[in-house]
């Protein structure tokens, strides 16, 4: 007997009716179907209350199902990730890169994962620690998909980072911000700032600076056992950034380390994500003059 | 008999004791000296109390000379500018790009004014104005020395903007922001992100976006009879941001307008500021690996 | 009355027949009309025999008409420039980025130009020497409309190129070539390099380096009375191209001179060509994944 | 006992003279010494006659010994890449990226070699073949230390291809070349067209376009596992050029096929070569204004 999560998005009534018709299905299959529904920051609410977004344990559940767009997908996997859970994304949203499933789709696609014939991906994601850091700033280990960013916190003004590799010093960057991605999001914010695209399937992470002054402004691509630290010089604070959210402020010495989380992300998906396919979704996207 | 108004940065008590200095000499000389010192954001301080900004008025003098660094000499363009007055910079800063004169050659430098020896170079600045602002934007034209920045207001979030050129639309951008650089300024932000270097003396502009997403990446040079817009998208604010001061918040709809100004602005220089100078500056400027 | 000279792509039939049975037209009407046809790199036929091109003079031609595609546009307007004559461009190419009129627009646009509603609009090109040149190589000026290349010679190695500008020393390059263009030509391989695009209307050069080796990559603007030569390093050859066709080697030693030429090229455009409008153009160009 | 050949640049008096005195040395030790020098293209000499290249066969050696600069080095690494020999570099050229070690350094690091306390480290190479190919292309899997480059062969015309990764479309490029580059590669040719450094120990390969022409001028970067196919368009040949050499005329249609090598080439290490070092010695090579 499976067990479904589905995790929705606080706005899309579409989405939550989904949700529902699909848990009784489920039901009257014999399998066993939950719904929480994102209704703030930190809170899932569902039948019986909210609970604390931490408290959420997804542990025992066969497939998480995220029915919203790119950011609820985003929060889904950190969730699902904790306790080692594969995530079927239905796509409510605009552009929809990372979850890939049509709302027609989804009965077809859990039949297709309780019959072990889905296809489940895995794919890197970073995991992010913050130390000499600010009392608000998380002290735990955090999960980044697509990227993390340092980014200046003045406007008109860059932040100044000095970086190692391995403890080995590398570059030292003033810059609007300096880019972590991962190869799912080195086709987001990282391509804007002139970083490369890495093939969905390969174990690395590439750093991109965003406007460098006076320094190499070339990505680096790193392997999945290297360790970057990016610490924030002594004059000037900055901002961390995951996955589009900002996290806090870094306060000057504050030191942020990356490297490739030990356990990848994994997802289900309609149909095997391909380079090529990556390329053409990319280059096609509302691209207007 | 020449008259010289002397704008010294609030912090540098040697840039002080140097105008005191020379104003002294200059008096025994029959000719007439006038120090101001600025104090705050908006209000400079001379002997006899406190002036806001908007009253200085530098007509009358033959040249105004800044003392202290880029910050301080941008300021005193402002000045210098509404009265057609040339700047002659004294750097007491630490890179000095704008203000080319040691300490040690005032004297030398101001008598070369008086005798009509001296180098006056012209540069492009920007005039600038807001439309649709709010209320807290000043409403009048602003000058640019160095460049216009629209920039996104939101950590993580890009600011997406519209632009017209001569009344025709144009590019359309989802970046971190969009420069608007004069020559001058070319060599500041817009190269940090991949704009090219303008010869000093073009009268011209350069548009570049920095970090876009899915668009154009190049940048657009301008003759100095154009007329750009920036539009801010309905549905999210920015910044703006001239010669890397906040000016203000942009509220979606907003409307930013750039031209070359009419009036350039007038240096005098040391020794002629040439195109080889300038990129031998720009290279061997504190480059670290 | 008019005299008009048809110049024709040497391989078009139709090119020709709208040039024949347009010269019919424009002799009943009692105007003058010549028809020359490319017939090998320096040789034009017409009625009569063959020319060499460089006997070919159009003083006292109204408008010349280009009846080709780019490269035929391209010729036509050096042979224009020579002689001061305005050139209109009917496109028989493929892309027609430079002639902008259909063939059945021809006796339209001609009437317009013979009654002195045409839109005539000017557009730099560049003055092009070459010193300590080998013999095969031209020693007089050349024009260039897009742009000049000096380039590599040998596969797998770089050119290296010193440059100065208005005789100052100024970037050293070792790179796959360097390109001066005009604006016109800002759009062509200049932007595939990774230069800016110029206003059509200014008045400028750009030199952008294609995969420079260690050296500074931006484009510089230059003002149209700047001086740039090119000198090829004492170790290695490298090869001069203008407008796309190879000129000859350049020998170690050579020096290339560029500057916007004194006489700007006239162009008779169908409507004026905006800023926006080469924006769209490009953008939307045969673009695929 | 071991086994050591010298391969010896055929015009460094000096690097003969080392390798001949150290052979000498080893031969007293109870070792076998082997000392071939390169006298053209395809052949070695040696005491007692020449030898054509490809009759050369390391097997059994220890350690092979490049005496020379970068170019020497390449052409040893696929002799011992044949045979799973590692590689020991002697730099006697001026830059020496590859070849770390210093003459005087030779004896004891053939010694840590014999006592196993030599960093030997593993660098991805590119098995490269051609099919479709005129007769005089090598038929056979050519290996690429750095780089593999299908490159135009007119001057002022691209070069049209189109690629496929893992047997799907990818991207179709009109550009100066194509570039594919081994992560040692990466700060070579690839990081002057703009491309990314990647961790020399990344096992992944790294596509970069030169000056593209209207597609995507972003690096990609694939896995080991993937396989690239580049067919040069029916229309107008190409060049294949690898690691600087020029291999051979690509005629229209003929499709390159590059992967990751199963076999990494083995490089003996004076010291371990870290990113940081590679940073360091990239950023600070011969830069010039």
């Amino acid at each position: 007997m499976a067990t479904v999560t589905f995790l929705v998005h606080p706005d899309r009534a579409d989405a939550l009716a989904l949700a529902t018709d699909t848990a009784t299905w489920l039901t009257e299959r014999g399998d066993t179907a939950r719904i929480l529904r994102f209704s703030g920051p930190d809170v899932v609410s569902e039948a019986g209350g909210e609970t604390p977004l931490s408290a959420v344990d997804l542990s025992g559940t066969t497939v998480a199902v995220s029915m919203g767009g790119d950011g609820t997908f985003l929060r889904v996997v950190r969730l699902a990730n904790d306790a080692d859970v594969p995530v079927l994304g239905v796509n409510f949203g605009r552009l929809g890169y990372l979850p890939d499933l049509m709302p027609d789709e989804l009965r077809q696609a859990l039949t297709r994962v309780f019959e072990g014939q889905a296809t489940i991906e895995e794919r890197c994601a970073l995991a992010v620690t913050v130390t000499n850091r600010s009392v608000d700033m998380p002290a735990e280990t955090m999960l980044a998909l697509n990227e993390v960013v340092i980014e200046k916190i003045d406007f008109g003004h860059t932040v100044r980072l000095a970086t190692t590799i391995d403890g080995e010093d590398a570059l030292t960057y003033s810059a609007d911000g300096l880019i972590v991605a991962t190869p799912t999001g080195s086709t987001a914010y990282n391509l804007s700032a002139g970083g490369p695209i890495l093939a969905p399937t390969l174990r690395a992470l590439v750093m991109t600076p965003v406007a460098p002054h006076f320094s190499l402004d070339r990505s680096l691509v790193l392997t999945e056992t290297q360790q970057v630290t990016i610490t924030v010089a002594p004059d000037r604070a900055g901002v961390l950034v995951i996955d589009g959210a900002e996290v806090g402020r870094l306060e000057p010495g504050s030191v942020v380390t990356c490297r490739v989380a030990a356990r990848p992300v994994r997802v289900v998906r309609n149909e095997p994500q391909t380079f090529g396919g990556i390329l053409r979704f990319r280059l096609l996207a509302d691209r207007v003059p």
